[in-house]
């Protein structure tokens, strides 16, 4: 038992000290780990199952939408990198950059990518010729690198792995249908997939993306009332067309420019599951993306029958499609709770010699703790229906919290007071002037998060200046 | 026709220069472009796709081995990199060095991964504590970065895509074991998916891995006659885990040291494939790596029917699970033919007016250019039959011709003069001496590919020296 206390109260309550929390939960429940590399981890194999998860159903996502899968060198001349003058100013500051090869010195030296927009421009320039030619619809899963000072796993790490979808397309209109389309899949995903509601809209000037006419992003609320931006997609228009001289042909044989685009999502997305739905436990982690769906524990398995019984209902569920695993190393079921606690398992299935008497199991919840009898006849049917369950009450749990912590204010004054509750999401009306933006950052601690495609009019005036209000805005404290 | 005739010709023929065809085949298959990055290419869709269909095979044989994939940072700093000598010596020359991160200098430059043994030890140090903790059976898809001098599109290029497998085990013979488990899996996989004979065995001394105890390989043999090192495994013994001070605590309580291994393929396999079985038309893809297994071209399109006929075809292949494409494009079937040739599609079923009219439709096989009819009511059974046709057909034609190729010698005179007929490979006998190794190489051209498994006593004794030898070793020219 002292093994079993040992594991469950190791880790930091989350509401005296979230980061730790966080941090605890990350090394517990054994996803990373740190190295000698600053700011890098290893990605151990339970939350490298999750990203493989992720990867499996937003792949298919992507693909289903037309869209294929290449692969860009990892590297980026410098020459190559300030082609276009506001991309380079906001990446050049933080990338790492290689300067010799062997012995040997770089004449042109290399940055490790922090994105491949210059690289997926010089392709197209090669393969682009023709109105028969577009779109081009791409998508790479590679990992980037950007020299952050500070960092923490998940959320912000020097070297990340991502996915970054880059299109080019006849027309403008195609372009900015393609931005919203995969902002679109991205914000299902989270619901559909995290069980995660997230804010989608429109980033302001400020806060786009170093190169992009605009920027929309998906924007979820964490337990602490902090946002997380947790996808990204930008409208690029010809800007980088004509700063790379990529040109096409059209049907009336006239010499014209195309537009892009570019989206990504990140390992970060791991950090907001951890954030949305842990709890002093551990880790909760959304059915169709966890490692284990279902855990059985054999209660007393030394005695007869339990582990052959065991292995049988890992069997049938297993052949029911289910990503099952039966423990049955020599710890004791007390420890096997707590570590599966740990790791988010949705469900577990405890079986000893009384349920086999009776017929039946138990399947306990992880993310409500509810505990059920299920005849054993009804396994596969129970499962099916807890995991949906499980899915829909974290989703509507943390959609709740995101409500309960959302406040609409129409003066300075109100966010202050709003935010001596806790901090989470303000929605205030806005003028459109960046010096507001600013202000209001300045005199409540909140910064803009996205301009909601949803508005709504809280009032007719600037939430700082009182002037005409352009639009609502979400601001909030960002990870 | 114009159109048809360019497409086609445009191919260099492998007879006139070998060299030549192979980059004619990467660039006209849509395989690979060049970048500004020197050494470095993009991997487009097509070309990646077989590597996506490579890494699904592979990964389902590497979890089905107990292997789980993780993540380790693509950085080592110079340090870390140091702590193995043989290690170091063998691959501190190659490696490009990142020195500032932004505008700031590191004090520890950082080298990008060319393989990522240390990083695997450093983290076995931190999580191997007991014989309970063992064995870990990891693996990795990335890429990794090599600066080689000359480069060429998948056999040698700066940056490539593999996975390198890392496992740590309680006792040699359990590492010894899984080092021979894992070339297994590489040869199986190059016979069941690539239809790629090779030879199994050890390397020299001289040839050895840095830092390994034992290097095993596959080795194949090319359409011209060279040898291509098809993937590695290594056995570490103890080594590195007394150099990064790796122990464990066995079973009566001794600290003692695990042993390790490492083992990797690359996308160098698809430069395999190409050299094994393409052909002055282009590309010939195994049909279980093949992005499109089955394309579906309809003959006089604009006729009443056909097109809805051909794509009824497509569905009932694409529900009976195979990767079909219907290409309706305007291009004539002439144009469409040599086009799918070019990117080796094992099948082509053609379907016109008259077939329609009699029930029936055309499927010509790829590797051998043999056209069938075939009864629309049998187009499962007959794709079904022609694919596994096709593989075995591949896997023969390529086992011939390297049977051909290999010739028996007990003389360097007799080496020489079989090579006058051809590069290929040499089967002789060797004392088991560097300086005897060096000479065949020196006096004919030919290095020691592999100590082969299966060994055959061609005579007994060294076929340089005339000492007793003491094992037959395959010689070839190498990729």
């Amino acid at each position: 038992m002292a093994k079993d206390k040992k594991m469950v109260t190791a880790i930091t309550s989350m509401d005296e000290d979230f980061a730790q929390w966080y941090t605890d939960i990350c090394k517990k429940a054994e996803l990373v780990e740190y190295t000698s590399v600053k700011g890098c981890m290893v990605i151990r194999p339970y939350g490298y199952a999750i990203w493989e998860n992720i990867q499996h159903i937003l792949d298919g996502m992507f693909k289903a939408t037309g869209h294929e899968n290449v692969c860009m060198p990892m590297f980026i001349p410098e020459s190559l990198l300030q082609k276009e003058k506001d991309h380079v100013e906001g990446f050049a500051p933080e990338v790492a950059w290689v300067t010799h090869g062997g012995s040997e010195k770089l004449e042109d030296r290399l940055c490790v990518r922090p994105t491949s927009e210059t690289l997926f421009c010089e392709h197209y320039a090669n393969i682009v010729h023709s109105y028969r030619d577009l779109p081009k619809l791409y998508n790479q899963w590679v990992s980037v690198v950007r020299w952050e000072k500070t960092t923490r796993p998940f959320l912000r790490s020097r070297e990340f792995l991502w996915q970054e979808g880059h299109t080019i397309h006849a027309t403008a209109q195609e372009a900015i249908e393609e931005t919203e389309r995969m902002l679109n899949v991205y914000a299902d995903f989270c619901k559909d997939a995290l069980a995660m509601p997230v804010v989608k809209g429109k980033k302001t000037e400020s806060d786009k993306f170093a190169g992009a006419v605009s920027t929309y992003a998906i924007e979820a609320l964490m337990h602490d009332g902090k946002a997380l931006q947790a996808g990204t997609s930008h409208y690029f228009g010809d800007g980088f067309a004509k700063a790379f001289e990529i040109e096409y042909t059209d049907k009336d044989n006239k010499r014209v420019f195309p537009h892009q685009t570019s989206w990504g999502v990140t390992t970060r997305l791991i950090g907001a599951v951890i954030m949305t739905h842990g709890d002093d436990n551990g880790l909760v982690l959304p059915p169709a993306v966890a490692p284990i769906q279902v855990v059985i524990i054999p209660v007393a398995q030394h005695k007869e029958g339990v582990l052959e019984k065991a292995g049988e209902l890992r069997d049938r569920l297993a052949a029911a499609g289910y990503r099952v695993k039966l423990d049955d190393s020599e710890n004791s079921p007390g420890w096997k709770f707590a570590e599966y606690e740990m790791k988010g398992v949705p469900l577990r299935v405890e079986i000893g010699p009384r349920d086999i008497e009776e017929d039946q199991c138990v399947i306990a919840s992880r993310w409500n703790g509810e505990k059920t009898f299920v005849p054993l006849a009804e396994l596969e049917t129970a499962v099916d229906q807890k995991l949906k369950e499980a899915h829909d009450g974290m989703y509507a749990k943390a959609l709740e919290n995101q409500e309960k912590r959302t406040y609409a204010c129409t003066t300075v004054d109100e966010i202050n007071k709003a935010l001596e509750q806790g901090d989470g999401f303000i929605k205030a009306m806005w003028c459109g002037e960046e010096a507001c933006e600013d202000s209001v950052k300045e005199l409540t601690g909140v910064g803009s998060r996205c301009i909601p495609f949803e508005q709504e009019q809280i009032s007719d005036k600037c939430v700082c200046c009182g002037r005409p209000a352009k639009c609502m805005v979400y601001w909030g404290k960002a990870y």
